[in-house]
């Protein structure tokens, strides 16, 4: 974990004051993660965690949902003309018996043969791999009870980002870390995870959970401290997370797949306000809301 | 162009009043980029701007680098069940002769088939891959006196920030999009692009100059509104941008590319303030600077 940050030299300008000092940077190296020996994906991340990382990559990928499915995950050594173990590449091995998916050159979107790539065709990829339904009736885990009474005050969700911030340790240091956290619907946090890319942040928290079998995430809020794309969106439904809200603003495809999914999905959550996108039903909203 | 903003209904709340509305979201697709035919990447982009995106993409992966090793780009269609075209699939044909890349499956990462990835290996593929040098005695073009000559004013750079803001048209209307700006060491708005992914931001910028003849763009600076990461800095490593600012915090790995290449790296360029990273040579800082 000292990988986390590093010093470099820096020059500072401070209003026409020129000084050169030690600074604190995040750590940003490769992570290579192979599937039964085999290259699968490389991402930029902030070393720590590499294990959780690669297991909530292969959650939102839908390759992974129970504890078992998986046999064991192992930095790959050995290999450099050294012999030397960088610590930036994973093979994760699938229990017997657990089928090997054919998993597409771009990380977190499935890509058909056909020239009709589309908004609608990722929705209906999500859906289509999505191991458990964020929504009543679709549900087939005995949480179901426990998922459908997820309800949240407008007030406890509004405390959520000062909370993130304040567990940030390396952000404080750095300056260079988006964040993301998982809370109970009573606000109280859950974990933390920091990395220099916003996917895997969520991969870290999401892996980390799978590892202690406790997937489907159904009584959980995910925060994130950027914005919600359409694969922040698609993490929280493959790892059963009913409720996702972020700082910043939501795109367009991330609503859309909210909105099928059953999804809440608030943006713009910032001092009292907020914008819910989808799945109102989840957030005590006082006033009635018109039809419109 | 018409799809670079959705409307959604949003519910707002403000201070516990609850109101429903239409909603203005930054438009997020899937676009494929085929090589040749084949299907190389996808990344999640806001529409518009594709084939420059697609030209950009494949400059940063070292493919392109001059206009005419590209003979064209269109829109792939007719493939869906009912013939139409979706607009999110381009299909790039290099010119006769020039040699179609083996590039791995995750963008903006060279693999190795060895065990022993690290930062290191990915700060060599960049420095072997780049077809100009930004320092003057390894530049192999005529414009080498123009780019050893690129100084720049703090002042000139602490104004830039403001002037991209300035610029971005779709982020008043959303707040959801990163943006990329080129400027001219005197400060002068070249081109602006906004995404919702912060790498294709910069493709599209590249991309565009790629298009009208202008790489490698020894004489410019490129803004970026977030972090700066390794991926950014090879990017501008890649266009022959000898100059990378970012509002916020550079990576690690940014750093040392940037030490390794020549690169001129500013970070938190807020205000009237910056940390310049590495390349300060190309700033005209007034008080010295110590060897700390």
């Amino acid at each position: 974990m000292g990988r986390v940050t590093e010093r470099r030299r820096v020059i500072r300008v401070r209003d026409g004051a020129v000084s050169a000092r030690p600074d604190t940077l995040v750590a940003e190296e490769p992570l290579e993660i192979r599937l039964n020996g085999k290259p699968l994906a490389i991402t930029m991340r902030t070393p720590g965690d590499d294990f959780a990382l690669a297991a909530g990559f292969l959650v939102s990928e839908g390759v992974l949902g129970h504890r078992d499915e998986l046999a064991n995950i192992v930095y790959c050594a050995g290999a450099t003309e050294d012999g030397s173990n960088t610590y930036n590449v994973v093979d994760v091995t699938l229990a017997p018996g657990v089928a090997v998916p054919d998993i597409t050159l771009e990380r977190n979107v499935y890509t058909t043969s056909s020239c009709g790539l589309c908004g609608k065709a990722s929705l209906d990829a999500v859906r289509t791999t999505a191991r458990w339904s964020l929504t009543e009736d679709g549900r087939d885990t005995a949480d179901a009870a426990d998922a459908a009474a997820v309800r949240i005050e407008p007030e406890t969700l509004t405390a959520l980002p000062d909370r993130l911030r304040a567990a940030q340790r390396v952000f404080d240091r750095t300056g260079g870390l988006h964040a993301a956290a998982l809370f109970t619907p009573d606000g109280e946090l859950l974990d933390v995870r920091e990395d220099v890319g916003r996917h895997n942040a969520v991969d870290k928290l999401v892996g980390r959970a799978f590892q202690q079998g406790l997937l489907p995430l159904s009584g959980a809020v995910l925060l994130v401290s950027g914005r919600a794309s359409f694969e922040l969106a698609q993490k929280a439904v493959m790892a059963g997370i009913p409720v996702l809200a972020a700082v910043s603003a939501p795109s367009s495809l991330a609503v859309d797949l909210a909105a099928e999914t059953g999804l809440t999905l608030v943006g713009f959550l910032r001092g009292t306000s907020m914008n819910v996108y989808a799945g109102e039903e989840r957030i005590a909203l006082r006033s009635a809301v018109d039809g419109a």
